[in-house]
Order: structure tokens, then C-alpha cells, then sequence
């Protein structure tokens, strides 16, 4: 027999998941801050920083508009990114690679949630929950702009003092 | 003191995680293939892991082209990327929206070698990688390619499917 379970559920379960997300990236943001002597990159994570908290706000509306109490679930996938992300600052700890370290780790991140939020914002049109889709696509707009500003500051700076 | 490491460490040191991530993708792909009943689905992983394989046979070059030996280090992002898939997969078995969990999964999984490959191949360039660079290029053009396939399958039929 097929399970009844649909679009609505994968929708709620998904946003749990970014949920947790979201406040596992908040707390790694600073660390990622202090990790690095550049203030160019100490500003841009400083920045995105309180952009992840402006995110979570829209998540808890999203929760509000469906109905559904905020809560997360664990992310499996968030917590390997984030791992990997200090394992290879603990690395390069110290070394002219490690601003190039943070912005590789800092992109993995943008990019599952580019990925996840581009997933949930079509489902939530699917699901005719207009408002939803809404505050989503700012988040995800939000996302490919940090990404394409990291992209930037790699090329233009990053990478040279990198290979030096 | 400043650690020696610089960015050819953190180049080859990436290149051993996405070879690790490629062979943990290549083992997810039949999984997923079996796990979904529509031919159109089934048809795209299939494809998928073709392409996963000259994707390897290319990082193999790039291997041989900075004179490494080609092996892996444990990716612990593709890792928790892969075991979320899993277990949304395991929790929406037999229900309308398992395709659509399929190819959420499959997303999440494309973006984060998305981010991968856009950064070796910037990388590659600063170190004067050529050909490396063009190698890492063209599987970054593939995965890209099989993200926008999967998103025009999702709105096409998939989440409809889920939704109903």
C-alpha cells in the first residue's frame, strides 16, 4: 500500500532540515570570521552573518504561513559540509592557503543552500503557497549573491596571496 | 611561523576529496535508479553515472598532470549529503513524493560538486593548470548541465506527481 505521505510533508520535513541548517551556519559563520587576518573577508562573513539571521526570521514565517511550528531536524548533510570546512582550516591553519580554505568551505555552504532553496521555493509554488515561495526566493537570491561575491574576491586577491 | 602549505597543497588536497566524492557518487547512483519506478528518472541516473565515471578517468588526468598518484581522502560533505539522501529516501518509500526526494537528493549532491569543480578549475588557472583547468571545466559543465536537467524534470512532471 502506498504510503499517504505527499509534497506537503517533504515540504515541512526539507524546511526543518534548512532550519537546522541555518543555525548550524550561524554558529560556524564566526568562527570562520576569526579564523582569518583579511578584513576584506572578516567584513563579508561578518555580513553574511547577519544575513543568515535575517534568513532564519523568513524561515519562521514560511513555518507561520503553513501552519507548522518552527523546529529542525537534523541536517546530516550541513553538519559534513561544516566538518569538512574546519578540518581543512585546521589544515591550513597558518599558511597563505588558508584564506582560499575559507572561501571553498564558505561556497560548499552557499551552494547546499542554493540547492535547497531553489528545491523548496518550487515546491512551495507547486503548492500554490505563493507568500512562501516569496520570502524562499529572497533567501535564495540572497545565497547566489554571496556566492558570486565570494567567486569575486577569490579571483580579484585571495587566490594570488594563495599561490604566493 | 607561518606554515610552508600553500595553494598547490590545498589544490591537491581538494582534488583527493572530490576523487573521493566521485566514487561515493558512483556508488549512490544505482541506488537511486533502483529506488525510483519512473523510466524518465531511472533513465537520468543511469546517464548520470556514465558520466560520473569519465568524470574520474578526468580527474585521473589532472592527477597525472601535477604528478600526484591518484587517491582519495574522505570527503566528509559528500558524506552527509549522500546519507540525508538516504534517509529521506528511506522515509518517503512508496509515497507520491519519493521522486520528487530522489531528485532533491540528486540536486543537493550536483551543487555541492558545482561548488567543488568551480574551484579547482579557478585554482588550476592560478597555478598555471591549463590543461587541468579545462579538464575540471568540462566535468563543472556536466554537473551544471545535469542540475538545470533535474530542475526541468522536477517542475515538468515530477512535482505534480508529488503533489497530487
Amino acid at each position: 500500500m502506498p504510503s499517504e505521505k505527499n509534497l506537503d510533508d517533504l515540504f515541512l520535513h526539507t524546511l526543518k532540515d534548512m532550519y537546522f541548517a541555518e543555525k548550524q551556519i550561524l554558529k560556524a559563520l564566526p568562527k570562520m570570521e576569526k579564523a582569518t587576518a583579511t578584513d576584506e573577508l572578516k567584513k563579508a562573513f561578518a555580513h553574511h552573518r547577519q544575513q543568515t539571521e535575517t534568513q532564519i526570521d523568513r524561515l519562521d514565517r514560511v513555518f507561520e504561513i503553513i501552519g507548522a511550528r518552527a523546529q529542525g531536524v537534523t541536517c546530516e548533510a550541513i553538519k559534513g559540509i561544516i566538518e569538512e570546512g574546519e578540518d581543512v582550516m585546521g589544515k591550513f591553519e597558518d599558511s597563505t592557503a588558508l584564506d582560499a580554505a575559507l572561501v571553498a568551505a564558505a561556497q560548499a555552504v552557499e551552494h547546499y543552500e542554493i540547492s535547497r532553496y531553489g528545491t523548496l521555493r518550487t515546491w512551495a509554488e507547486q503548492l500554490g503557497l505563493e507568500d512562501a515561495a516569496k520570502l524562499l526566493d529572497q533567501n535564495l537570491a540572497e545565497e547566489r549573491e554571496t556566492d558570486k561575491l565570494l567567486s569575486k574576491m577569490a579571483k580579484a586577491s585571495v587566490n594570488q596571496r594563495a599561490a604566493a
